[in-house]
């Protein structure tokens, strides 16, 4: 259609359909009496133009694969994108569903939910979010590109928009995925900015000054200006002047008015968080001429346009697509079959062929190195598992080796080793853009520095996205980097966080084991806590098969009815294995248990669990070298939890162990203590 | 002194110096086996030139107030620091303990650690935390110069030099500092910037194209540039066009060689974390025209020609400013005592004068709502406590709003209200950064943000930093923003974080007792954990007073011999008390203990905390808005926890806590069953 032509001819519908995004806006959040009205009202005319005209998006599928992605990074205006879903015809969003906005169990949620409304491609809110994963949907589609695309067929050529605001440009995970989106030249992805001067606190001059533009020109963005978000035509030009603009990102800054039309609200932070108010919202359209005492009003005519419009071109484009793809099929049987796995989450046959697995060796070997030949024999059989480090692969050992791997960067998008750079956040977000768009990413840095990275891990729990989070050098077994480098209560703040699972495998045959648990999973997000030191690989003749660490914590031996039980994780089962043999030797019967997940454990039915911890034996040692807090649910009131209880110190390992209390020697006189006091209460 | 003549004179002398530092610190890490000798090999002459020809700094009393501060942002090239630190003649700083590097109770260890080593005026070694925390320093000079200086005593006038690399420029947290310090304008401060184009991964162009200077005069920021690490002129006109810029802050970037005069590895990644080699040493000394195999040599002359440089410099620096001091008292007594009480980190006399109290009201107040009296009554005679929000000070109530109070904004550098904007890490550092330069801060946003500066919040607790963390909306009880907004693991991983306090206060006067403990802190940091919604105002002729709160946790109610304890948190005591009362009216005999914070309580003696929770009361019910873990050390295995086992939703809060389980009845039924679990295994 030729833009021109058609926004002289559709001047009023058009305008009619932008107030009616606003007003549908307005009354949802007076009626939740909760929610925030002044950007929907301010960025109506820019959703209107950019759906209507542009995003490739159906109404009627809204996750055909090659669709352009939509991300509201200023989640807290929702009202805005549950409008435009209604108005464009998702089914699931309808009129009563945004009559219900925030309340229970409405599909019109507070801020996006992934998963609950379709249309929503990610969970936005948390400020910065949005815009970073927006990065990680731009990388996949290079990706798929580069991967799927075939000189007869093109499988993937689609674009992301993200709508971001001032919080988005303060946070500093967007600075770092705006450097990553610059450096990696993703001519695919296009941030819209809405710069209304205003924050909670008041005007933008309290706090910021940056020459936005600059600064995005500096990180190697295209940047356009609409200089009114009123002003659709302008807006039109930028977009298109995104389209045409191929190697670079590019950013639109579009001066808008918070709340706007509200006679006393529009430019002020009254009109951000809160209800306008029935008097304020009566005024407010009559100022755009509309019925003052109509609630959720959506005038004759909206429907039809949108339907004409975005409906129309948007069904077209996926049904050519969807037409093409029988075609494609048959001339490239292989890659249309990848298409589908990865659809389903499920890991292409064979996946587990090149698994290795380890002898027995005292000395051993590092479960980051361990890990490292794990995660290559499956990469090299899974195409779409891709991934990278924050500038750490040499020491987290997370660099796909195989010839056919090869580097993601600008010009080379087929790679499959992404270089984050130290950028912690920005990469969690992007694993979870990733994630959103089929590809089965992996992330890595130090378990201390999971901290920088923590709302982005919240985020992929949330979604349910298959991450995965490789965490190496997990304890004071750092050693020399000192007490700033050395996790303490790192893993338990992991552990919190709901549906994410945490494996922390306790020798190289229990990281295959790991992995064959991670590869599995479809809807949830996991953390691999590996060690930077060596770790024997245990004798698995004396100690049961490492294929317990599927249900999360198992018995690897036992010498009669236990006088103890002693649990360990990670490097710490090797110390108690040591105890273990010494109170074998000394005649005490013990248990001893390694649990390198809490979570598989807790999935395992009541019976497996009393016969891993029997309720009855209640002397017990837990052992691991972070914060004991969470340990008593599994060793009681009374048992013994060795552990960090502050943080660590710059030393050779074995000088920390000692200082620290991680000897066997230590496990071996908690063990004996916890017998007698179990004896004394029992008496 | 004349630099020029200077320079020119000393030359020889000053390469000796030079490479004095350098092989010192290749000499500790090969010793150590360990560490980063790259950046000080290239950066020697930085820190010479810095140190001996500019910095404030006096080796006989490395904490004189008015000294310039030096942070040395990437932490990771601590011999840079400790060779300098030696050889201008701090005397802890010896060279036993240089040759003790990274070995256990060092002085020199790994990284910077603030506290242990005189010098070292923050810990670093997570990236971008130091350049931030610098950003607090610059900060606290200008309000402590606004608020201490008189038309005839200039007490502070300093300045602040910050060392970093790109890592530090990758982060998210360095992009917030700078934005916030231009906008502040900070003519105080100075980043020089390493540009070494290498990282771990290789060269920088992997994962980094930002025109780093454009992006800071984006930021407001002057900039200079010095092509050659080694040019110490340049060096010097660089600084000296800082010291002339009075409005902005200045970012130096300097080319540099990492590992410099390493004939194999220098410009690699080899040379950044790992020693060269002895081999590498001895052709690198060669390279420098230095003996070969010699370690830990100071040549002739090196420690006189800093004492004669830096020494007397600074010495005479801080002899002027102390000798001013005794008229500046004697003028000015007032503002004297409270330097002094700034120095001890007590606060001033009378300072609880003004503190309410609030009458019982089973209609309540939320938590935020009474802290935010207390903070304004406490604060109105605390002149040093000033803080802020990240952009959120109209929902966390942590405005001052006294008149004297005021913003304190470029040019108005007296006031003591801070707008961090939406850049919650960086809100983190520079709270640091204030409370290292004597200054009570608080900083404040949303609880579940709280993930957002999670690194920062550790430093400050290995730092034992007082600062006051507020933390508000602190449940589901946000209600309709959804989950992304309502925390629920962020209580314990708080809670995990060694030598951090965390206070949930249950009402209005226990945020009145909350208070008083913070007060009184002096070296560890705190969150003040509060709710958006109202709690009720408890009715303290029926419960215990709330003074308990300094126990961290206090018995509120107990009928006779207690079947069941019931211990609550936060809002949910309230709930409990609803719970204790049903239980009564029924004739069931329970006890109900408010326990706001679990660091307090674990410090009381055995008798108290047995008196609390007597051990042979095994029935028991916890009741927390978050995640239950941690909670089995106070109900045992078998008790009951009320929390949250998954993420929150978004609805009105009365729907949440139905939903959730938080309504009396549940607990009431909680605790029934746990009466009769316990009967049972008693039989």
């Amino acid at each position: 259609m030729d833009r021109d032509t058609a926004s002289s001819r559709e001047c009023s519908i058009e305008e009619l359909c932008i107030d009616t995004i606003r007003t549908l806006s307005m009354d949802a959040v007076q009626q939740a009496d909760s929610g925030h009205p002044g950007a929907p009202m301010a960025l109506a005319p820019v959703i209107y133009t950019l759906w209507q005209h542009f995003l490739r998006f159906d109404p009627e599928d809204p996750a055909w694969p090659n669709r352009d992605r939509f991300v509201l990074s200023n989640g807290h205006a929702s009202m805005l994108l549950y409008a435009i879903l209604h108005l464009t015809g998702v089914r699931v969003v309808t009129l009563d569903e945004i009559k219900r906005f925030r309340e229970i169990d409405s599909k019109c949620p507070g801020h996006p939910e992934y998963g609950l409304t379709p249309g929503v491609e990610t969970t936005t809110g948390p400020l910065g979010q949005g815009c970073a994963t927006s990065v990680g949907m731009a990388i996949a589609e290079r990706w798929l590109a580069q991967h799927f695309n075939q000189p007869d067929f093109t499988r993937f050529d689609y674009n992301v928009y993200t709508l971001c605001g001032d919080g988005d440009m303060m946070e500093g995970i967007t600075s770092e995925a705006a450097s990553l989106a610059g450096h990696l030249m993703l001519g695919n992805l296009c941030w819209i900015y809405d710069s209304n001067r205003v924050t909670i606190e008041g005007h933008t001059d309290l706090a910021l000054s940056d020459d936005i533009a600059a600064r995005f020109r500096a990180y190697g963005w295209n940047v356009e200006r609409v200089g009114d978000a009123n002003d659709v035509e302008r807006i039109s030009q930028a977009i298109e002047s995104f389209l045409r603009s191929h190697d670079v990102p590019t950013l639109i800054i579009i001066e808008s008015h918070i709340g706007y039309g509200a006679p006393h609200k529009q430019d002020t932070s009254a009109a951000h968080g809160e209800p306008l108010g029935v008097e304020e919202i009566r005024l407010t359209k009559r100022a755009y001429g509309w019925p003052e005492d109509v609630q959720f009003l959506v005038p004759d005519g909206v429907y039809a346009h949108f339907r004409d419009g975005i409906g129309q071109r948007g069904g077209q484009m996926r049904r050519d697509w969807l037409s093409g793809f029988a075609a494609y099929g048959a001339r490239h049987p292989d890659l249309a079959l990848q298409l589908d796995q990865m659809r389903t989450g499920h890991p292409p046959d064979g996946w587990d062929h090149d698994l290795p697995s380890f002898p027995t060796d005292s000395k051993g070997l590092a479960s980051r190195d361990a890990s490292a030949k794990v995660l290559n024999a499956i990469a090299s059989r899974c195409p779409w598992l891709i991934g990278g480090s924050a500038d750490l692969s040499p020491s987290t050992k997370t660099r796909l080796t195989f010839e056919a791997a090869g580097d993601f960067e600008a010009g080379t998008y087929g790679g499959r080793n992404l270089h984050f750079g130290i950028r912690e956040h920005a990469m969690g977000a992007i694993l979870n853009g990733l994630a959103l768009s089929g590809i089965r990413p992996f992330g890595s840095t130090f378990l201390i520095f999971s901290d920088y990275m923590k709302p982005s891990v919240r985020l992929s729990a949330l979604m349910a996205l298959p991450v995965i989070y490789i965490f190496t050098h997990d304890s004071i077994g750092v050693g020399q980097d000192g007490p700033t480098h050395q996790p303490v209560e790192q893993l338990v703040a992991l552990r919190a966080i709901p549906d994410l699972m945490t494996l922390r495998p306790a020798d190289a045959n229990e990281v295959v084991e790991a992995w064959r648990v991670i590869v599995e999973l479809t809807h949830q997000p996991v953390c691999l806590v590996l060690s930077r030191q060596s770790l024997p690989t245990l004798d698995r003749t004396r100690y049961a098969s490492a294929a317990g660490v599927a249900r999360g914590a198992y018995v690897l031996a036992e010498a009669g009815e236990p006088a103890v039980i002693l649990i360990g994780t990670g490097s710490e089962v090797a110390l108690c294995a040591q105890a273990y043999e010494m109170l074998k030797r000394e005649g005490i019967a013990a248990s001893l248990v390694s649990m390198p997940s809490w979570e598989l454990f807790e999935r395992q039915d009541q019976a497996y669990r009393d016969s891993v911890l029997p309720p009855h034996v209640v002397a017990r040692v837990s052992v691991e070298a972070g914060s004991v807090i969470g340990w008593d649910r599994y060793v009681g009131r009374d048992g013994a939890k060795i552990g960090m209880r502050g943080f660590g110190a710059s030393a050779p390992i074995g000088d920390l162990l000692c200082k620290f209390g991680f000897t066997a020697e230590a496990v071996l006189a908690a063990a004996k203590r916890q017998i007698a006091q179990s004896k004394e209460n029992g008496a």
